[in-house]
């Protein structure tokens, strides 16, 4: 699967690489440094690198062979997050004959792709995701991930995008603090093009669904694929401003929230709700598809999002008027929040 | 979607349905009774109807227009039984025009699809299934199935077929409880056909896999698909037989493992191993996918299934030389049990 039949890139292609992979990386290290300062534990890090059968090992590779970044950070149990995962990679490769982009989960539009070809599809891609549980049932968990793509050394037009969002779902509903982390990433949008806030708020209400339950998974937030409008400098800037709202859009929330006293039927239904979110997770997430179905994703990676625990009951209808049935109205259409 | 469009069956096909029903309803009852007995606790009972526009509608039905009976019964947090999730269903309908039983899941096999059809296609399905999550985590998981096929009226010999089958998913690896469950199998095999054993025993494994944990869910039973060779009157015979040794396969092992004394690190790892056991059944269970895809199902009924308590820790490898890595090991590659 190593043996990359890619194009030689050109010198910009591979500067466009490198750009993005800093933006990602930034975006790693801030946010960690950050979840880790509020929660006081430090995550623990795993680096991984791929032996030369193409095979995930955990440590860094020891030679220079492998040029693949992979790096997860995990917390578990901590004082505010019950477990947060978070990745960054930087990682080329080929995608197997027969298996497009598409196909395999990574990308989602119906036009015209590109990524076919009887050899394989050799492809570049760099990313950083995070996935955050808190302990409190009050405190909203957050979901965020941003990616850069080249195929086949990613020199035409339409041979490299952006990818992306960042959703919110809480177990009890706060309007405010879902205003507060829509505003945050409508004006990092505004301030790139005034017609991304609704779209990708709508994109992100429709990818962000679960159909056999016919509910939302949260609150929503921005998403976009296949993002290739306008030059990669308007779209670089775009997206790290994205990646820069994550915090101040997300945190003054656990802030907010985490001391708050809840109760044992409080912690359950955070429980019910991750339940939701784990059902989402394996039906319907493309990233966990494309890890799956490419085979370029090592397993620990692709399920370090689960959250620590997750539950099932029978006929988990809540009591009408509750906060829990207050939300599962929201959850059942989409609604504005900035 | 309740406009069906069936032929109308035979007498014989008629009788056959109820033959059908009668060894599955009895297999409800028996399990459910024994469950109950053990446990001291009783099912709740939760009876569905569809309505005038096809969906599901909690209660039985007022009036005859429907011949669906639907029975779910739950258990939840029972003195033995952590959870308990059985279904009875006997079901006509119409799979919507390019669904075929094989694409929705129901069917395994690639041979000749007759139940293509550009108005829909027809069917009759009856079955009960079973799914067991002791609270003990010496106490394996269980799961049971078995079902009744009919397309187009099913008056041709094609058209009609059994399936189903029973496996054993434990936390900690008892070897005499893993061979005590095949053995009872085997042996209901064996008065029928003395190949049915290992073709099923085969087929079982390799449908409980987890392709991307590279692991089975458990430590496997018996597995059958779109079976028909021979009279309706002999698979009744076998099918029946199966049903009545899943009470003799199971409840013995958690009469033995029910009151061992186990710590919070057990009980933690039987999270763990119900996480995979989600995995399975989101990605890869060919009962849910049918339920999802063909909407014939409602969400309830499917996730009956489910566990009250899942886990996910960042790599959780056990330890070596461990009971947790022995079972590992041991569901890295089929072998036989009895």
């Amino acid at each position: 699967m190593l043996e990359t039949v890619l194009e030689k890139p050109l010198q910009s292609q591979l500067a466009m690489r490198s750009q993005a992979e800093k933006a990602f990386r930034q975006m790693f290290e801030n946010t960690c440094q950050a979840i880790e300062q509020l929660d006081g534990t430090k995550f623990v890090e795993q680096p991984w690198h791929r032996d030369s059968n193409g095979l995930w090992v955990a440590g860094s590779s020891s030679d220079n062979t492998d040029d693949t970044i992979y790096i997860d950070r995990a917390l578990h149990n901590g004082n505010v997050f019950e477990k947060a995962g978070i990745n960054y990679v930087s990682l080329e490769g080929t995608l197997p004959p027969g298996m497009t982009l598409q196909k395999s989960g990574a990308l989602s539009t119906a036009e015209a792709d590109h990524t076919t070809s009887s050899e394989g599809t050799p492809f570049f891609a760099t990313g950083a995701s995070f996935v955050i549980h808190p302990q409190n049932p009050m405190a909203p968990t957050v979901h965020a991930n941003y990616r850069y793509f080249q195929v086949k050394g990613g020199n035409q037009p339409s041979y490299w995008w952006f990818g992306g969002g960042a959703d919110l779902t809480p177990a009890y509903l706060f309007e405010e603090d879902a205003a507060h982390f829509h505003r945050v990433h409508k004006e990092a949008c505004d301030r790139h093009n005034p017609s991304y806030y609704l779209r990708f708020k709508q994109a992100c209400d429709e990818y962000f669904y679960i159909p056999h339950r016919g509910e939302s998974r949260g609150i929503g937030g921005i998403f976009f694929d296949h993002l290739k409008e306008g030059s990669f400098e308007e779209l670089l800037a775009f997206v790290t401003d994205c990646t820069e709202a994550f915090i101040p859009a997300y945190l003054p929330l656990v802030e907010r929230r985490k001391d708050m006293p809840f109760s044992e039927e409080n912690k359950q239904w955070q429980r019910i709700v991750r339940g939701r979110y784990v059902e989402f997770i394996l039906t319907s997430d493309r990233g966990i598809r494309f890890g799956l179905a490419s085979g370029m994703v090592n397993q620990q990676s692709i399920f370090n999002c689960m959250p620590a625990l997750a539950s099932w009951e029978y006929d988990d209808q809540p009591a009408p008027g509750s906060p829990e049935a207050m939300l599962r109205e929201v959850l059942k259409s989409a609604r504005g929040w900035a």
